[in-house]
């Protein structure tokens, strides 16, 4: 694509659609925060925006989307900025979206049990939100304490309770999106379900920002479930933890939660958190497991379920939260892995993905690469969804074993992954960093079908160019 | 677009790909047999293919598409014709492509609660397939008996078990398809999350068979529930029984069925079994709730749950089903109300979904516009999802009132969906019937963007032409 440049032109009408207040550049605004508008939380990238710009509303976005189309500028759209795939960082440059001022919760709907919200809302708000009139949000990514919603969507965002409730995909019934040509569409219906033409609505989650502008967002919610067990279960193997994930589900328990942890990944975030942990020498990973539902007697006897389950295996004592403080605590030290990696090291994170029974063959498989390749992974994730986050640590590799030597491992590591009938990405998107590594997980029709859709949403490609494909 | 008319020679050539005995020509084939494959369950609607085919895998589905493409002969592929909008009907003729002989479950892989299936598969087929190894594949249209699989992703079909398990959509991880440039993809990935790229899988769902033949469909399972508990409770007042969908969610209860019946549905449908019911004069409607789960006491507590939500309505004495074969019978009854409206008169099906709590104004929408009208309609449907299914009564209506005096009345219907936040189909699609209505349901940038999906997908337009849009 052959974009154009920001004029003094442009600038002056950009700041005319959101107001002096909103409008930020390189020359006016303070360093360090126009910086993190280039940031997101993937490695250490940074890419400049030519401007910034924080509108109010769709109509705002729509004026500056059909500007942007007019004049061939890039335009990328940025939530939280918490994504791990730098899905949104400006690598053309060019405009810049935030769409952190449409952060309102427009409705709660307790007779339809449905919620309509801003793309800017923090998934945690929502949760809460909702829970106060009894109420679930399920999806809950680790950064849920930060992350948007639209981000949420955007990178088809799953988190821990995925394995029984499903991931942002399952909960969206309808989405007000921009369209790179400035045009506003609502692409579906307010409605469980809808068999009236292609399934935009899809089509745009997950689509990562290229597609168009979220703007507004129906969310379906589910009564909250009133009681959880949370149960803590060592493994003296880490292959065995991967292998109890499979049993319990042919045991026919289906938890709201069922984390993998390796040793080092509970210890860093505990560290990290200053919690006091000691674990036994000899256990190397942890399996977090927790059932949810609305009555305590029914969850006990599926705890017990799960017990027998985990007696075929060499496990330590069985830690069961008995209080709110010690499940929010364990819940902490689960969500803070990336946070505890991130500060001890740059490092990659591989959001692998496979059917979950061949999660063990996955981990086997991860660490005999690293040996291979003499790399170190901190390896965690959601289990119950064959969803594997492999973080493979910096520590002493120079530039180059980092930059351009690691693309071979990971390279096999995806390539195993599809053998085994996953994909490269379950939760975190393809954005900029997993862009190389698609041709292992699509071949190129897929690709050129994608491609294909996005010419007809986006003739001119304005909108988050270079990522994805 | 111009389409190529059927030559001897192309012909031919489908004979050598599936075998003389798998080619119908109207010349060749028994004239019952061969204008079955003109019809499906919509209307009386009927249109004659030039060529019947029936191949036996996608690789020869595949050389049928080829030559389709290369000579712009249109093609329909179709399942067990049991549609209820005119999907597998070929308005332009060509070739008709059945999958019935693709019909194999090829694996119900326990480990990872997945079935690989092929789409010729009988949905009921796949259902008492897994549920013999203790799996559960929820969705279960109304002609479970005998629709395939492949038509039920299609069209993106529903049935009562969505109002808590969703529908077909839910359960698909992965397909396989051949495009209608004959070239065979996979669309995702046999895993429970995938971030890799746009969601072709979800854009397969529901486009009707335009853009491309399914072949092979990857499903993902639950633990079968072993118990469930049947109730069937009449109401004095149809609208009432609509209110008490939406509280029956707002006490906190998910039901896995919760079915509205008109008092003529359930009397039609009895008579249609010779099944002898005698319902109190008073009584206008009828819910009919399952509660399902793995634990009898449990559902006990949630059935008293229910009884204290329906204290607060005028309720006749409500039927708990106390065997299996009262329940089946129940459930016979709620299933065949399409075919006993069918076998009493001609009719259409307006597939209506609104958010629940808005059934009782759509309800009584329908009433006051069918009476404005002079026409007289059945209702029954999923309340649950909100979907209610508005059977218009041919009864004595003229052809010219039939064929075009509807038109207005079933216009002011779909408007009244989209008011209150629906749409105009939310399980049987858009296919031929419904789709002189689609824009009141999506304005022309949404048909827009659908036309040039269609056409990256489908440059000559020869997939199953003139549906949908």
């Amino acid at each position: 694509m052959d974009f154009q440049r920001l004029t003094p032109e442009l600038i002056t009408a950009f700041e005319q659609i959101v107001g002096s207040e909103y409008i930020l550049t390189p020359q006016l605004a303070e360093a360090d925060a126009y910086a993190s508008y280039g940031r997101d939380h993937t490695e250490d990238l940074h890419f400049a925006p030519e401007v910034v710009l924080r509108p109010a509303n769709a109509e705002e976005i729509s004026q500056i989307v059909r500007l942007c189309h007019e004049h061939r500028l890039p335009i990328t759209a940025r939530g939280a900025g918490t994504g791990l795939s730098g899905g949104a960082l400006p690598i053309h440059n060019g405009v810049v979206l935030s769409t952190d001022r449409l952060n309102r919760i427009l409705k709660i709907d307790e007779r339809n049990l449905q919620a309509i919200v801003e793309p800017g809302v923090i998934n945690q708000v929502l949760q809460d939100a909702v829970r106060e009139v009894g109420l679930f949000y399920p999806p809950d990514p680790a950064s849920k304490g930060s992350c948007f919603l639209g981000g949420n969507l955007s990178q088809s965002s799953g988190g821990p309770k995925a394995v029984k409730y499903g991931t942002t995909k399952d909960y969206v019934l309808n989405i007000q999106v921009v369209l790179p040509t400035g045009e506003i569409i609502w692409t579906g219906a307010n409605t469980l379900k809808n068999a009236t033409g292609y399934n935009l609505t899809q089509l745009m989650i997950g689509s990562e920002g290229t597609l168009g502008i979220i703007t507004c967002i129906v969310f379906r919610l589910l009564p909250f479930p009133q009681q959880n067990i949370l149960m803590l279960v060592p493994f003296r193997q880490e292959e065995q933890a991967a292998e109890a994930v499979s049993e319990t589900f042919r045991a026919g328990i289906v938890p709201s939660g069922m984390e993998f942890m390796e040793r080092e990944a509970i210890e860093w975030s505990a560290r990290y958190l200053n919690i006091d942990i000691s674990l036994p020498e000899d256990i190397r990973a942890h399996l977090l497991i927790e059932l949810d539902g609305q009555d305590l007697d029914q969850l006990y006897k599926e705890a017990e379920q799960v017990y027998a389950v985990l007696e075929k295996y060499d496990v330590g004592d069985i830690l069961l939260a008995d209080t709110a403080a010690q499940k929010d605590e364990l819940w902490k030290i689960r969500r803070n892995i990336g946070n505890a990696v991130r500060y001890n090291s740059v490092y990659k994170e591989e959001d692998t993905v496979v059917p979950r029974a061949e999660l063990p063959t996955l981990l086997k498989g991860v660490k005999e690469i690293g040996g291979r390749y003499g790399f170190k992974s901190v390896c965690y994730g959601h289990a119950g969804d064959g969803n594997l986050h492999v973080n493979i640590i910096r520590g002493d590799l120079t530039d180059e074993q980092w930059n351009v030597g690691l693309q071979d491992p990971i390279s096999e590591l995806f390539r195993l992954c599809v053998k085994l009938g996953g994909t490269i990405s379950g939760e975190h998107g393809i954005g900029l960093v997993q862009k190389r590594y698609i041709g292992i997980a699509l071949p190129d029709v897929n690709l050129n079908l994608m491609r294909g859709i996005k010419q007809v949403f986006d003739p001119h490609g304005i909108m988050n160019p270079g990522k994805i494909f």
